[in-house]
């Protein structure tokens, strides 16, 4: 393992922690609990806003200065947050303009969080002088490990409508358009006489009898998440004037954000996420897609739950005894070098009170108490091997864009959900034993022999040239469904029905129509399954090959998977979905014929439920094999192999996996 | 046929047409198409008020004069449409008060249609202007051989509560109760302390803790209503100033329209719809009901899908081939001179992107394309027989009232929708094999044998007039259920249940109360079946008759249908709604009783799914068989029949009909 | 029977009666009906404040003084009701300031009712004049017999959030808190750097990107309802300035008040419910409930439909026949001196049409009519008997707090409904034939052996010592499930799970979580049952014992039923709720084991749906056996018994009940 720069090549075992909640004696009895645990990090600051500046200009860290004193001198490291979500009453009493608006008009309120515009030039004011403040304070302190920008940009609110926002919109679209008469023709504005005579009069999406022009929804969208990278982007200016740590971000996936944007200018990746202990493949596809943000370095989960996450209306069963040491185990094991819990200490007060934490509002361990100090003993187990080595990345990604989220944000058709539908096509890998992860479409990826790219309405050109290497280098891009239906300002291509693709993949879209119950069926490599969703069925044109034929439905005959050679590698077009379970069957058959002909390396057999994470050492690679489902399970073992724990060997064969079981083995 | 002013005496085939959102030398490859496909009439100019007007008062109908001249050149036909739905920017820009503003008080913005208050001045101001001018332009031009107002009144909207609404909701009432006392007593304002001084204390139905008024609210709707109808009618006279060509609005059945004060200053109907071909009923019911806004003049089908519909967020299953065809000549056959469709080329920008087309945003042929080439060879195969033949019209109708459904969206006691209670009863005796039909109530009922008047809470007296002399002159009336509860202002008569309909069917209500799930059964004419909705139970006076009896529930005994001859008629009363498959069964054995005594005259007998349209010309009398559904069936002949397009003679018996086969048979 | 203050001793049969919005010429009808009916109270002039005061400052109340004078000379009393749940139009005329505005900002109309804020100046100025109007106009009238405040407070409405009350809100909170830093404390408003510089920073809990905080929620509950309760006081000094007529409020147990301050003022508790006959035990458990209000008063049922409620948009089926007489006979025997109908005559007008009355609109009698003379058959049947007997209230109750509904509204964890769940609490011992009720946590227990205190998450303190003693003295406390998890201002207590109460239990809550679906059962005397909900599990210690075990989940082994001897009787705490049927069966099981342990006398034993109600009188006691479900069933006499109504014996044995049947037995 490469560790992070500032940090110690080691395994961090972290947690959220609010001493500003509770009385400062309190910290004594914490520092006691943080060794019994072995929590060796603490994340702190980010909603303490009123702590640090209490009224307007007077602004103190103390506060964080000592408690910082306090844990780097028990040898607990910080990562410490600047505190924008929770801006003080004093930002918004008497100034209602500064306040979030939604697309309703509806103006939000002060008494949770993110209620205030992050546009605002009051509000970005006093963001830069907390923290210029904080950096300046503590941007050189040892125990500062790491910095978070905010946190959880955009966790709870969409796109602000309010009239900042309006000005800046303006200003957007005339720099991104030059003139109106450009946006007009690129958005077809003409229809429904939609036209605008000047950039000031394009509204925002606020409501409408019917619903708004497709482009200017989806531009609304990168608008927003533009502005909000740019208010990311003064932020970690000002820190690194003042501070050597890496830069952060706590980001989730099911966030509206631009996440290319917003972890560009930062070190190192960190995420939160909240699946139970039944949805742990949820877990491990946050630790592919957030790994692919910053490729070669560690990852940090930066919040989870020890045992179920909640809040005044709801909250999830707890993990059943012996996930949590899984789930950390994996993230260790796919490439994190910090796991960290949300939150230390249950909330007393606020709208959390239910969640997990590690000890109770009144002090003592919590349910969630003794899995972290098996936590902690399986890190001290694994450590070692662990930095010794590293994360091997599968060959196979389905690459994940937040741009294509937007796009179908915008035109859901069948109330489709991006984030689902890729969950769906990683389950239905990832359960056919075929070695894959989600990957940001920004990411680099040489290393991978095949790539799905589904579900991406529009293919940006930067990205099409990319995969276009990628492809002419040797690799297999598989393309579709539903991708490159739609040009960059969301209108259909004019050219020909899926644009450029078209000619690299040597095929030409017939028809393009929903294909969803039409009583259509794809045949392809000696699978049959219904097709679904807004279907490009092809004819192939030169050299390519139809691999999948629809048979019935308005349109029989048509190829609806073609593949075509390009340079060394090939492209595949898959232009519809292949439905249920008939369906899942063929794309895994699809993806591991074209596995097969790449060359991707499998891992080892298990069963459902039973996954094995590969790492390389100096001495070759080994495989970190873990029980994830609680059901226990078995791995195939071809030839005996060593545990790299115990020294023992295990004959080849089946080798039982009981409930919650690991073992490393060579 | 007797073909509508203005027009030949020939079946129209038609499209929406755009040319204004593509490049204008785009036009000559849609006239290549527009032949090979045989459209022979495109609708336009109804969302282009911003190509006629960019600017405020520069207004230019070269364009469109131009598309009109070249398309008559090419002998295509243009209905031009005034552009009223969708208002330039510079009409709302710095203008919120002319906004469409909700009952949540919400006001609405620009970027979708119908975003404007068509009550607002200034709106009204532009309409005039813009309407005048198109008129003046080309109101002569031998091409347009048919205007449109507007389009879709109301498609997205309900009652617009606006300032300036609220001013004429106040004159309004004026004019119709005179004083404020008489309204105060007409909708028993002194409940709750409603009680109003003036007419301009009056609210709109703007939210309250609780539902406002009843009668206040209907009255709103028809308020409403009333000032769409006036809107168009100052369109239509400016446009009558101009032009002889006829004019139309196309209307839907589904909006909130009083579609008789619409259609009284027009000159034929039209209307969309978009069922797909499972729901081909819902075509039928459509054809009948639009046949009665203008009894005697054929219809237009103003839009309809080639494929399927679809905006962003949802769209259909396109329809499975063949259906296309018989969904066009059932239209022909029931008595349309015109069948158009939504739209030609698809749309590559707004929100309407994956709606069916003709083609396709790219200009190719979509899996629309083909059966469009097969309607207009049906229509090429039929077209002489149908114009020199006329639509014979069923003898049983269902009344369909625009005030009754206002009525019942104020007070819809099970959730029940009007339009879907309508359907129902119309596909329960169509399903039976009777020849029936949904008919406005404002139509002409001569030549009817049987009127079933369903869900009918008032009866206005004109009506009650009306149907009075249809049967003191031979005719049956069917009332109820749920018809006279209320009356005009929406409050429970206070003589009797029913008001005056009772004396006339010499009938007490006894009891009115809902019935649903109290274990009552009716029993009638051999039939069982649950009641239920509201009922009204009866006791017979003077020589009525019993017909059908309640067993069981809170009120045993009592009748629930009713005979009484009047005149050469009688009128029947149906106190409650049968339920479920026996009360299907009820109604149907009800009416065929009734029909089979007034010398309906009933036409072949059919499978499900297969229908037989009849139609008369010079010969007699001849029948359009068609299988709608798409699975076959087979009429039966009684006698040897001449098939009318091969002139070939086909026996007696049972004569199959293939999936969406069609035969015109004599 | 002590009657109450004022009131004869018998027992009043009613309706709600509006004369105003009925020509006056038909009172003479409605006397006839009156007598016929035996209806001999009317409840009057709640919604009537435009008849009184049609135009501002001009009051008469001639008009109901001529009712009341007619009502009077034929032996029907009047309970007059103060008009302010329906302010005239001339109130908010040009005042939106005073309309009650919703958590989302919007402002509510004129049309309903309870459109105006009540703590606004000029609407509390305008309801003194009128009560004051009405209470020395008619305060004296030997025709009226008690006074009702307003109506059904806040049944439409929740917490008004106007700039009045947001005045009244700043004003509140330094009466409670003091100072500002002693609120920031109690909230914990430090988090997500919610404090506070000022009072009037404070928000209402207006819209806000995700949740306010519980504190503020909570306090916002409290703060509204204090309110009311003032504006209540303010009306009901202003009637005992004129009249020593007994007041009351017709409150429901579904509306969103503190009962407590509701009735401290009034005289006599009354109340109005709608189940329909199939949820007859809802009626029951309001009979308990609403008796506990004024321990040792009769009660008032003020509403309740002769046959099914209804408004527009929905209504219930009617009752069936016999249920009437049965709930009313119900009523009366479990301590009712009143039982009246809402209403007299069918609305003509308004939203409330459907509703079941007395009279239909055109005066004629409805499906209620018949079984409003069997309920005054009946009344006449046993009414000597009643007068000359009292209930014997049942010696164990569930108690029922409206501030612990608050705070489960404020916290709902999983949907959670505090009455919902009181009230299958209340089923689960019922149909067990457990004596019991649901009574006010403020009401006095003496006379109670044995409490149930579910779902009370903040045990105040003064409720804590009315249990203590209640212990002390003999009495059994079960406690739990989630009772006692938050401070009073619905924070998590910092000293031990539970607070004080652990200390009194001798427990220590180990562990404190969501339990719902971790596989957890409970085992406690010789049932087992999986557990649900949030759960706290107990160590014991000291003298405490373990009732209940914890299998399996993620904390085995801990206890979750709990007893220790405190004084005389004992505390036992439930520290989850078992669930479902396995649930109710280790509930009733745990519950009588106490019953019987704590001598609490058990009634006759019925059949499911038959239940008999005990009273004493000079002789001892006797039974009120009836058949609620109209299924008929039975009753279980151990020796021989008299029909008090027959005089005859009654061998010992099963003692079959008719459907609907009731006997009186001693």
């Amino acid at each position: 393992m490469q560790p992070l720069p500032n940090m110690q090549k080691k395994l961090y075992y972290g947690s959220a922690y609010y001493p500003e909640l509770w009385p400062e004696a309190d910290i004594a009895a914490d520092l006691a609990h943080f060794k019994a645990t072995g929590i060796d990090v603490v994340r702190m600051g980010e909603f303490a806003w009123s702590t640090m500046e209490p009224d307007e200009g007077c602004i103190s860290l103390d506060f964080f200065r000592r408690v910082i004193d306090r844990l780097h001198a028990n040898g607990i490291d910080t990562i410490f947050c600047t505190p924008t979500p929770t801006p003080p009453i004093w930002l918004t009493d008497g100034h209602p303009e500064r306040l979030f608006q939604d697309e309703q008009g509806r103006r939000m309120h002060h008494g949770a969080r993110q209620h205030v515009c992050t546009n605002n030039p009051a509000f970005r004011e006093r963001s830069r002088i907390i923290v210029e403040a904080q950096a300046r304070a503590l941007g050189r302190h040892p125990g500062v490990i790491a910095w978070q920008t905010d946190n959880e940009f955009a966790c709870h609110v969409g796109a602000c409508c309010c009239s900042t926002c309006a000005s800046l919109w303006h200003v957007w679209l005339e720099q991104r358009y030059g003139t109106v008469d450009t946006l007009n023709t690129a958005w077809g504005a003409e229809i429904w006489s939609e036209r605008y005579q000047r950039f000031d009069q394009v509204p925002q999406p606020l409501i409408t009898p019917f619903v708004h022009n497709a482009s200017l929804q989806t531009a609304y969208r990168f608008f927003t998440r533009a502005m909000l990278a740019e208010f990311q982007c003064e932020q970690v200016d000002i820190i690194r004037r003042h501070s050597d740590a890496p830069v952060t971000h706590n980001s989730n996936i099911g966030f509206r954000l631009d996440n290319a944007q917003i972890f560009k200018p930062l070190d190192f990746a960190s995420f939160d996420d909240y699946p139970d202990c039944d949805n742990w493949r949820h877990m491990l596809d946050n630790y592919g897609i957030w790994r692919t943000v910053k490729p070669g370095r560690p990852f940090w989960v930066m919040e989870t739950s020890t045992s179920h996450n909640g809040y005044l209306a709801a909250f999830q069963k707890p993990h059943r005894t012996g996930y949590l040491t899984v789930e950390a185990l994996a993230a260790y094991a796919s490439g994190a070098q910090g796991f960290s819990h949300w939150l230390w200490r249950q909330q007393r007060a606020g709208c959390e009170q239910t969640h997990g934490a590690v000890l109770s509002a009144w002090g003592q361990p919590t349910i969630g108490y003794e899995p972290v100090l098996a936590v902690n003993r399986m890190r001290r187990e694994v450590e070692s091997l662990m930095v010794e080595s590293e994360f091997r990345p599968p060959e196979i990604a389905i690459t994940y864009s937040d741009a294509a989220r937007a796009f179908m944000f915008t035109e859901p058709h069948e109330n489709l959900d991006y984030l689902q539908l890729m969950r769906r096509w990683y389950a239905t890998l990832f359960d056919a034993g075929l070695p894959c992860e989600l990957a940001f479409a920004f990411t680099d990826f040489s290393g991978y022999k095949v790539l799905c790219t589904p579900y991406m309405y529009h293919v940006p050109a930067e990205f099409m040239a990319r995969m276009l290497a990628f492809v002419q280098a040797g690799g297999t891009w598989i393309v579709g469904p539903l991708t490159g239906l739609r040009t960059a300002e969301h209108t259909v291509p004019t050219d020909c029905g899926l644009g450029e693709i078209e000619v690299l993949a040597g095929v030409e879209t017939v028809f393009s129509f929903p294909i969803t119950n039409t009583g259509a069926t794809g045949e392809a490599l000696g699978c049959s399954a219904p097709l679904e969703y807004w279907a490009s069925l092809f004819a192939c044109r030169g050299s390519s090959r139809v691999v999948g034929t629809v048979k019935g439905g308005v349109a029989p005959g048509l190829a609806f998977i073609t593949e075509q050679d390009v340079g060394r590698g090939r492209i595949v077009m898959l232009g519809a979905q292949p439905a249920g379970e008939e369906g899942q069957a063929m794309i895994r058959t699809l993806v591991s014929h074209y596995a097969k002909l790449a060359g991707v390396r499998l891992p080892l057999k298990t069963t459902l439920g039973t996954v094995v994470i590969p790492r390389t050492d100096a001495k070759g690679e080994f495989w970190v094999a873990i029980n994830m489902d609680g059901a226990g399970g078995s791995v195939d073992l071809p030839a005996p192999a060593i545990d790299l724990l115990s020294g023992e060997t295990i004959p080849a064969g089946s080798l039982a996996m009981p409930p919650y079981a690991y073992r490393l083995i060579r």
